[in-house]
């Protein structure tokens, strides 16, 4: 089976780029969640890339599975994504596919993101193509007008649970924090930092703010809780680098 | 002025996004450097983006300057940024554009780019806009059809010359290295690590391998020196991580 892994953007259907476009159109058929695994009913928003892009396949569906919160992180999230590659299987087989298979992933399918993993436990093996998609960080950096990293200098990607264990990296001048549901900045205890943040990067609903952390932390934090009670969900994203460097 | 910076990906012409067509379209000049500094001649490929864009605004040709290698590192980046200011200003000065201006930016403007350094000097300040491109980080992760990140683990970006000076980055189970002439992932010492290499990502000229580090370090510093004198340029980028993650 040929299985095509197509990144599509933050929320921004303007994020696709020609090569997904044209994806969608060649596949066979296109595997589409029922409701995303993030709460959010992006639904919506992946049927119109598949329209736009003139997309012709036979839209298959398939439900998510729950995480069992009983099972360590780790063992929890294998054991997810072990019955996600049963149920993608599940529905493929009642369509016997004459060509490739697509699915969509938010942003780009290697960064933090499940895709390929799921992808790896099908048997037999697919052959795997994947069509980049613009990320949250590029989202995030493009909303501000921000670079990605300092002149020659280094950035660290982690996420919001790893900061709070082990605080800044040595040697990084720029900090990113994925998957942070726990506002982790506030833990630095640092007083030389900027932070740049944004929520539900790339769609209409796009909050964004910046400035020295001390001031700014509060602010998000309540921005933030806000934001998640008034739409049910939240994704959000941040950028840390001491004043100062360029 | 209002000034806007799009990410065209790296050298495949179907890595433009539907936002930077539109904003291809909407601009009233696009402002286009006569020869790359990176001494690939990748005028050809600037151009047939903005025709396939359906771009009709006023092309305004600079030129580069050359860098004065007297002058120490950071200093030199400085004054070559300040130098080319200086032409975008006179290039400008000329047209008097009615609207917006255009630049094409190689991958995405954040990341390991200058333009937005460069743009910060101009004066009065533009208002900008970033429109966000495919990375070569993306098109290396997607070539290889490989995760950015290993299962909630953190990522360092980092340079030849810091991976050099400073050696594998603590509590970091990926590292991706970036402008590095000089193959220096065999400065490393470690026998556990693999390495996903690839140069010319996402042109056709495009190069792969990877493969346990020890195995491939040879392999990959013979193909990179033919390919340099062959093309006459290189641009080529790595993921290492140690064996077993996933």
């Amino acid at each position: 089976m040929d299985l095509w892994l197509i990144g599509i953007g933050t929320g921004n259907p303007e994020h696709v780029t020609l090569e997904a476009q044209r994806a969608l159109r060649e596949a066979a058929v296109i595997l589409v969640p029922r409701k995303g695994p993030d709460k959010s009913d992006l639904a919506g928003l992946r049927h119109r890339i598949i329209r736009d892009a003139g997309a012709e396949g036979q839209i298959v569906e398939f439900d998510y599975p729950t995480r069992d919160p009983a099972i360590p992180y780790k063992q929890r999230v294998r054991a997810w994504h072990d019955e996600i590659a049963r149920r993608w299987t599940a529905a493929l087989s009642d369509v016997a596919p004459a060509g490739a298979v697509a699915l969509l992933v938010w942003g780009d399918p290697s960064l933090y993101d499940s895709t390929l993993r799921i992808a790896s436990r099908l048997s037999p093996a697919p052959a795997i193509k994947v069509v980049p998609g613009i990320t949250a960080l590029q989202a995030l950096t493009a909303a501000h007008g921000l670079t990605f990293n300092t002149l020659a200098g280094a950035v660290t990607v982690t996420t919001g649970r790893r900061l709070r264990e082990h605080g800044w990296p040595e040697r990084t001048e720029t900090l990113i924090v994925m998957l942070d549901g726990e506002c982790s900045f506030q833990t630095l205890g640092r007083d030389d930092l900027h932070i740049w943040w944004g929520a539900y990067l790339g769609m209409p609903e796009q909050i964004l703010d910046h400035g020295p952390l001390a001031e700014a932390a509060p602010r998000i934090i309540e921005t933030r809780a806000a934001a998640r009670a008034a739409h049910g969900w939240i994704m959000d994203t941040y950028l840390l680098r001491p004043k100062g460097l360029e």
